[in-house]
């Protein structure tokens, strides 16, 4: 019963069994090898396009290394107020940028909009030296909430941002969980909707330690190979890097990992639904739940009964908001398990 | 016959079986794991002295960090002109220390020494405010030409570090290699002889992707934590990095393979002390050798024979210096293959 | 009638007359010289207590400077969300500290509050590695919106910063008009109120370009001429600057001074008072007057009159919000000739 | 007898009255003045080429910021090993760029040669990811060492930066002293030759702290405006900042203070010629003599007589190194005064 993340799972077998089979004598050292060839080619043709693939070891340095490309320095970068770039890097988009700021906006369901950005607009005028100048949108999807952006609403911020002149960046640390949620193709949730660059995550979805830059737009892609060396994020061993992806990728694992735990999560908000006194925040759309317990009493019991998750904020009113992340390893029955647990307290 | 470099070799079986022997079940996440406690534990007992322990992926993410570290943004660290610091990392400790000026030194055969150090001091004087302020010396162990530092050497130049008030780092890529070769213990040459941090490599030696920041003095480590996490080198699925430095460190794996490797140097290094009009420019004392050939043809004809190497320098004279690195899985038929190649060249 | 700044203000003549009084042969650079000599004492004397002084020449620069001093790279620095090192200095305090988090904070009247900040650390936790770690208050004395702190206000941040391990920043690009309107001793203002460091403004209020980073603490200045230096404000003929703040030190000119342009925008807000769908949105404490009119039109009409002004917001339901700031080179007639305009559109 | 450098020097009597003369009621801030106006046509007219032109108050902003507007982060800076930007700037380039690399070279009497640069160009391999990438060169007119570009020579320099796709900047410190050495236009010193950018520096020709970033080509100048606020380099009060260089252009006064101050250094070197035991180092072009002494007693015979200087280097086999500096202030008197000295001690 471990909902404290899906980073506490392990990784697939699928991914494990690619690290054997590319574990084979030597290979080209920092990227020049078969594997990482394959994966550009496979990535591509995901996104029925071609794109420029750099593969990274943590969602943090995809997310920096790609605002950090997109983002001058004196460029500021709006986002959700409980965006993980604003809250959960310890400054990394600041320190790989030079210091460009952070916008955080609020936005119901971790979700950003056009308007929420037109206003912050007014305290960062182009041209106007004092300011730091409107530069990127970054966008989480799924969003830190469990939310999914539908594809007409991040069409809305693309044309919003072209219009603005910004450009459109995606967390997509659980974008495998927003696509097996929307059903739709990932070029349809991506590049065909306007947007110029994705952190693409594996790790949290079944790799050990593996995410994909990918920008859409070549044009972006210049100097992101000198930013990744000199950050200490190019693998001199670069095949079991890419060969984690590319198992991922390989007869869709990537979306049948993310299915499952999508599954769960659903399986989860629909038995809380039914207890008394517990409360969903918010849509459970990817895999993550909010529940709002009836009180502090409710939540020890919970963990008293082997639960582990995240309490995400103080309690409201004796009442705490707990978070519920279910992963490609979460069971059916862990999930029944802690419902039978949470009637108990409802 | 890859001789291009110890990163073109596959991983070590045994860190692969510790791979899929952690893969078991939810782990605490970011290092809160039992396999990264034992790391700390076992790292501690080779050191024979409580360390600091800061695992992450790559030796350039050890080097700048460890750096920074050390260094403030207004700090110079003195290194050899050929250390991988100064010429292979795109400006890594730059990077990472906001700035810090790398001054590059000469010295025989890949060597430091306090006289190279205490000329540049001239340009560098303490508490003139227009000079980047000496802060740190870096070594390389072993060195980037493939000799290796007496524990000797290192006392002098620790003596004259603590004289000058600076700080002493090795970037220990191929640390391994040169304890195989010293066949003194870790402790002596590193801590006790003075040393106050340490990236020591396991990646080259047979790992995957990890190597370990060490420091000798828990007074350096107060921040190293939020840098690694603003880097995007903390993991989230931690146990996948420690493991791999765990199964390295158990049985004394690091100084078997190591010890292999370096072998596999000696035996190359005897075989070509036979070749006609082919000389080896610097000691072998680890598991590189750099060779000046007699012609341009002689490294076509080893490069047509099947034979993988970097050339290290433009010819002097029309005869090519060429760099050949062993690693914990050359075989001693690899040897064979290339010394016979050889013969015909001389 | 030019309300924009007190920056569009000349210089004070004083301030002429001590550059000519200096600009006698040669002088020892970079601080050398007898002026910055006599600067540091006086200062110290006027704060009675021994203070470590840096003269730049902006205020950017001395708030950039010391935040950066005070704030390790991964740090948060807590603000009001209208604080100038937050939305008018290009991102000034991140790009000097590395890419340390600015939290912009809500409060009445331009004002910080323990409460605020205590709410924001719920997102900054200390010791947690994914947080940018709480460090540094930064206050502004007078405020953005002409308030000014009273001494107990200062104190009650102060404790709450002891108590949270923060340091203390103060902004004071108009601390002499906070002095002037409190009649209190500058040290009860800073530092026997707790205030770590100060950017001592000048240049607004008489000086052409001249601010004082002050600390009270010797601890913090270790580093900060290094950071100046590099930076690029480290003056070779510092005379020049040195000599501008201690005119406007001398004879307690700096109080005269803003005393005057205070008592202008008293006036001026006396005036506004009497005049028909005309308010003050914040209490006038210092030199600066928020006005809400009671049109467009109206604000059209002022600036016909020769008024000059900014518009502070985008009007609220037809209402627009200008600010006018008093100088020291305000007159009465300026004042007078306002308000007459005023009254015809009230 | 200050010889110690120009910036000991006071500023120009017409340097003062400009200020006095601008010193008369409101202007608008942060350049939106006229004397900003017309010095940007005054420069213009100079360089006969619309330039864009940022002024500052110092030399090593103008070089921090001009060079981290032409260099990435991970960019190579190619400059003499004597250049203030690498040995006397406290690592502002490398602050301001976000860790580029300066590559410091050799070359007789203080000039850079295509033929270094070239051999420098070895350890940085364009699209080798592990190299800082070849981005500027950085010149000195005129040099650390006294002497001075001809034309020719920067267009050789200029061509090979062409060549290698390289941009060509010019530390202008002492730019009046080179022109008028060298009775050229500053055109022909300048973009004719090749140049891109220039630091021209007129404090330690004269005025009180003020220099001016000049770009040749205006793509270059796109966000240098945002860089220079953000460093805390836009004064708010800038009309005092561009009165100083509109003072030092008009009649022409730079050319006649910098041409007085080699006159002075020229009668100096003419005069010690004539010593006994006396060497110069270096062709004496500008204003800057380096004077090898024949003993550390002379030395001192010298500084006891009241001459003020900087000890250059430690002595070599007995022999100190001085340099002696002449500024638009130095008087024949004093040279005399100097020579009868140095008689004394030859």
């Amino acid at each position: 019963m471990n909902f404290k993340s899906d980073n506490t799972a392990p990784a697939a077998p699928e991914v494990l069994a690619a690290l054997a089979r590319v574990n084979d004598g030597a290979a080209g050292n920092y990227g020049d090898d078969n594997v990482t060839d394959r994966l550009k080619t496979k990535l591509s043709a995901l996104f029925e396009k071609e794109v420029a693939v750099f593969p990274v070891a943590t969602g943090t340095a995809a997310n920096a290394l790609s605002l950090a490309t997109l983002t001058p320095p004196h460029g500021a970068i709006f986002c959700h107020e409980g965006a993980h770039i604003h809250v959960d890097e310890c400054g990394a988009p600041e320190f790989y940028s030079q210091g460009a700021k952070l916008v955080p906006l609020e936005g119901a369901h971790g979700k950003l909009t056009p308007e929420a950005i037109k206003a912050a607009l007014a305290h960062h005028q182009r041209g106007v030296v004092h300011h730091a100048q409107p530069s990127t949108i970054s966008l989480t999807q799924a969003t830190e909430l469990g939310t999914v952006y539908k594809p007409g609403e991040i069409e809305a911020l693309a044309r919003f941002a072209r219009h603005e002149q910004l450009t459109l960046h995606m967390d997509g640390a659980r974008f495998a969980n927003a696509i097996a949620h929307l059903k739709c193709s990932p070029a349809e949730a991506t590049w065909k909707a306007g947007v110029d660059a994705l952190s693409m995550g594996f790790t949290k979805n079944g790799a050990m330690a593996a995410e994909a830059v990918i920008f859409f737009n070549p044009a972006h892609a210049t100097d992101i190979a000198y930013r990744r060396k000199r950050a200490g994020h190019l693998f001199s061993k670069m095949r079991y890097l890419s060969t984690q992806i590319e198992a991922m990728l390989d007869g869709g694992l990537w979306l049948k990992l993310a299915g499952h735990a999508n599954a769960m999560a659903t399986r989860l908000a629909e038995g809380l639904r039914s207890v008394k006194n517990v409360a969903l925040e918010h849509p459970v759309e990817a895999n993550e739940l909010f529940v709002r317990l009836p009180s502090i009493a409710a939540m020890q019991t919970l963990e008293a009964a082997g639960a582990k998750f995240y309490e995400w904020e103080p309690p409201a009113e004796g009442r705490p908001l707990i978070r519920l992340v279910c992963s490609f390893s979460t069971t059916p029955s862990e999930i029944d398990a802690f419902l039978a647990a949470a009637r108990k307290v409802g």
